[in-house]
C-alpha cells in the first residue's frame, strides 16, 4: 500500500482537500496534522463572536473533528505540529503529544495558513494587547472585556484557563484599534456594541486600503457618525502601561485606552515550506501553478500560505481569503484523487460590513497597480439608488468602476452603501472572469423589480458612464 | 432641414430614445406622440401604489413631460394618437386634440408598448373588474377600494372623475385575482395589506410560470401562509353580478368577491406597425434586427411591442420588461444620432417580490424549451443559506440551475428565498451573457463575508453540484 497523502494544517484549505480527496478516493488514506486544537473554523466570524451575535466559539466550526474522522474517514491529528519536510525521503517530521515521529507521504499539501502580523511596537507584550487571528484570541478578548465565554462541548480546548487571569480587572471602557483593515473595522463595531469608546489608528491616509479611497472615505464618515474616533495618517509608536495597556502613543499624542487590538494585516506561514526548499513567489507566499503544485511535483500548497493567479493581471498574487482557500483545497483534493483540477483564479473579491454599511470590491481598482500591470486605467465614481426611486427604503449605492482605455476591459470595482452592495459586486467579479468589456457590462440583462433595483441597476449605470468616457 | 425623427409612444423605450437622441444630436428634431397623458412612468410600481407604499401616481413618473420639453428639448405631444404609418411617403397620421394631421419623419420609432390581455370571460364589463396595466387603472382600483387617491400636480390627468362613480359603494372585502403572474402576485400582497380576503385563480398547475415549478411551489406555500386562497389548475369561466362583480365562477365553484383583478399577461401593441406592412416575428411582436430596425430601414421598434434576441438561444423572443425597453430605446436613440449601437440581447432576467419572498429567474429554465432550442438540459435544485451558518438572521435560498450536457454551458436559473435572491440572480445572468460553462461558474471568485453569504455562495454551490452531474 502506498504512503498516505499528508496535509499540514487543518483549516479551510486542508480540510477541504482532505474531505474532497476521501470522497473521490475512498480507499486511499489521508492524514491531517493540525498543530492546534481547532479545525475547519470560520475565523471570519470572530468579530461577531466578540460582539455577541455568535454565542460560542463552537458555533464557528463548520465540521467537527469527530465528523471528519467518523463520517469522512480523515485521519485527523490535532495538537500535532509538522516541524520539517524531507522532500528527498518524502517524509515530514511531526511533534505530537507523545513525542516526535516521521510520517511518509505520497503527496503533501502545505496549508499552514497565515498569522496576524505583530508589528515592532513598544508594549506588544502588555496585558490587554491583542491580535485577532485564531479562535482562542477571540475568547481571550471577550474575557478581558468581562463578557461571558460559554463553555464548549469540544474536548481539549484550553482557553478557559485565561479567564482567571482577567477576573479581577476592571472592565475596559476605551479601546484602541491599530489598523483600519477588515478586522479593525469589524472589531470597531463589536467593541462599540459593548459600549466602549473606540479609537482607530491608521498609518495610511485611509482605512480599508484594498477598497480604494472613495469607498474608504464614505466608510470613515460613517465610522465617525457611529462615534468612532478616527486617527488617520497616524503612525502608532506603541502602547504604554504598567502591567496592562494604559495608553496608545502616536507621536505627541497619547490616547488612554484599557485594551488595544492590533490588526495590521496577516503574513503567510511559509517558513516550513521555505526551509524545505519550496519556492516562494514575489509576494512572499508559496509559489504555485494552476493546480496548486509547488516547484516539487509532490508538494502542493493552498490557502492563506500560498499565492494564486489574479484573473485580471494573470500574475501571482496573495489575497488570503476564505473562498480561495476552500476552493483551492477542494481542487487539490480532486487532483490528488486522480482528477486534475485547476485551483481557479482570484479576483480579490471581498465584502465587509462596517456598522450599517456594506462595502465590497473586486479586481484592480488602484490606478497605480493597474498601470504597473500594463493597463491604462480609466475610472468613474457614481451614486445610484438601491431600489426604484419611488419604492420606500432605498439607499444610495456608490460605485467606482475601473476599465482599461485600450482593451476597454473591466478591471475592477468598489461599492459602498447601506443595502444591496455585498453581493452586487459579484456581477462585476463575474465580468472580470469572463473578460467582459465595459460596454458589454453596460448591456447585461440584470434583474429589475422596484423593491430591489432601479430599472438600470447601479452597476449598469456605472458601466454606461464609464463606457461614455472610454469611447 | 430634414424631417424630424418621430417616435410613437412615450413610455420607457420612446422617451429613452428621445432623450438619448437629443443628447447626441442636439440640433436635430425629435417628435414624440403619446396617445395618453402619462409619459415615462414606472408601471411596475402600480402594485405598490395600490398597496399604499407609493403615495401618488406622480411619484411613479421618472421624468415629467415639462422636463422632457424644457430641459431635454423633446417635442412631446401627449393626447396625440398615431393611427397610420405611410412608409412610402414617410409620414404618420396623427389624431390630436385639434384634429387629424400628417407628420413627416426621417426615421420612425414604434414604441407602442403592450396592453393587458382581456380574456374572453363572462362579465369582463362588470363594475369592479379591472386589469392593471396603465396608470389610471391603478387609481381606479384604489378608488374602488375606498382608498385615498391624492390629487396630482400634473395637468390634464382625468382619472379623478371616476371617483364619484364608486363613492357610494361599500368597500370590497374579498378580491379574486385571475392569473398568478407577476401582477397577480404583487397585487395579492397589495390587497392583503388592506385586509381583503384574496382568492387567486391560475389555469396552470403553478403560478409564476416563467420561474419554473420549483420556485413557484415555494411561493405558493408562502402565499397560503399569508392567507391567500389559491385555486390552481382552475380555469375561470367568468364573473357574475348585477351591476358590479359579485362572484367568480370556475366550473362548479362560485367564489363571492367584491372586486376582480384580471392579470393573465400582456400582448404587444403591434397592430399599427402590422397595418403598415412591418413584419411581425414568431412571437407576434414586431421583428427587429440587432439595431432594433424592422424590415423597413427607416422604421425601428423597441420596448414591449418588439422582439429581442435571446442571449442563450440566439432566437427572437418577446419578454416585455422595463430594462429591455429602456436599453433598446437608448440604443436606437444613439443609432439615429449617428452612432450605430446594438440594442443588446436579453436573458429574460426578472425578479418579483411575493410578500416576504424574493423570487428571481434568468435564461432558460424550462426543460422543454431548452430541448426545443437544441440543448440537452440537466438541472439541479439545491438549498443553501444566505449568510454564514453562524451569523444570525440567515435564510434558506433555493436555486434551480440548468446546464447543457454537451457544451456544459449554463442555460438558466431560478431562485427563491427571503433575502439575497433578487440581485444574486445577476451573477447567473452575467454568466449567460459571457457563455460560461457550469464549471467556470462554480469557480468564480464571489464575495464572502459572514453577514452576506456563506463562504461558497449559493450560486457556487449549485454550480458545483450541477458540474458534478455533468462531468
Amino acid at each position: 500500500m502506498s504512503d498516505p497523502v499528508v496535509i499540514v494544517g487543518g483549516d479551510a484549505a486542508g480540510m477541504s482537500a482532505a474531505s474532497k480527496f476521501k470522497r473521490d478516493a475512498e480507499d486511499q488514506a489521508v492524514v491531517v496534522f493540525e498543530k492546534g486544537e481547532w479545525v475547519s473554523y470560520g475565523a471570519c466570524g470572530l468579530p461577531y463572536y466578540v460582539k455577541g451575535e455568535v454565542e460560542t466559539l463552537e458555533d464557528l466550526v463548520s465540521v467537527t473533528p469527530e465528523a471528519f474522522v467518523e463520517e469522512r474517514g480523515v485521519d485527523l491529528r490535532t495538537n500535532h505540529e509538522v516541524t520539517a519536510i524531507d522532500r528527498d525521503e518524502r517524509t515530514v517530521t511531526v511533534e505530537g503529544p507523545d513525542g516526535e515521529f516521521e510520517q511518509a507521504y505520497s503527496d503533501l499539501l502545505v496549508s499552514t495558513g497565515a498569522r496576524a502580523v505583530e508589528p515592532p511596537l513598544d508594549g506588544m507584550d502588555l496585558a490587554g494587547v491583542f491580535t485577532l487571528h485564531d479562535m482562542n484570541e477571540g475568547a481571550e478578548i471577550r474575557q478581558y472585556l468581562g463578557l461571558d465565554t460559554p463553555a464548549l462541548d469540544l474536548p481539549a480546548i484550553g482557553y478557559g484557563e485565561v479567564a482567571a487571569e482577567y477576573a479581577d480587572a476592571e472592565d475596559p471602557e476605551a479601546v484602541g484599534i491599530i489598523g483600519g483593515g477588515y478586522v479593525g473595522i469589524e472589531m470597531a463595531e463589536a467593541f462599540a456594541a459593548h459600549g466602549l469608546d473606540v479609537h482607530m489608528f491608521e498609518m495610511l491616509p485611509h482605512t480599508l486600503q484594498p477598497f480604494g479611497p472613495e469607498a474608504a472615505a464614505t466608510v470613515e464618515d460613517h465610522l465617525r457618525e457611529q462615534g468612532v474616533d478616527l486617527h488617520l495618517d497616524t503612525a502608532v509608536d506603541g502602547m504604554v502601561g504598567d502591567d496592562s495597556v494604559e495608553r496608545i502613543v502616536a507621536g505627541d499624542d497619547e490616547v488612554p485606552v484599557d485594551l488595544a487590538l492590533v490588526g495590521v494585516g496577516v503574513a503567510p506561514n511559509a517558513e516550513l515550506a521555505e526551509d524545505a526548499g519550496i519556492e516562494l513567489g514575489p509576494t512572499g507566499a508559496i509559489a504555485t501553478d494552476e493546480y496548486g503544485q509547488t516547484n516539487d511535483e509532490h508538494v502542493y500548497a493552498a490557502g492563506d500560505c500560498a499565492e494564486a493567479t489574479h484573473v485580471v493581471t494573470g500574475e501571482p498574487d496573495h489575497v488570503p481569503l476564505a473562498l480561495t482557500a476552500n476552493r483551492a483545497g477542494r481542487a487539490i483534493g480532486a487532483t490528488l484523487a486522480g482528477d486534475p483540477t485547476p485551483v481557479g483564479e482570484i479576483a480579490g473579491t471581498a465584502a465587509v460590513k462596517a456598522f450599517e454599511l456594506e462595502v465590497a470590491r473586486t479586481g484592480i481598482i488602484d490606478e497605480e497597480r493597474a498601470e504597473a500591470a500594463g493597463f491604462d486605467p480609466v475610472s468613474v465614481t457614481i451614486t445610484a439608488p438601491s431600489r426604484a426611486h419611488y419604492y420606500p427604503g432605498g439607499e444610495e449605492i456608490e460605485i467606482k468602476l475601473v476599465g482599461d482605455r485600450e482593451s476597454e476591459r473591466v478591471l475592477g470595482a468598489s461599492m459602498v452603501g447601506r443595502e444591496g452592495v455585498a453581493k452586487r459586486i459579484d456581477t462585476v467579479a463575474t465580468a472580470l472572469h469572463a473578460e467582459l468589456t465595459v460596454g458589454q457590462l453596460s448591456y447585461l440583462d440584470l434583474a429589475y423589480a422596484p423593491p430591489f433595483s432601479p430599472v438600470w441597476d447601479p452597476v449598469l449605470t456605472a458601466a454606461k458612464v464609464l463606457d461614455g468616457k472610454l469611447s
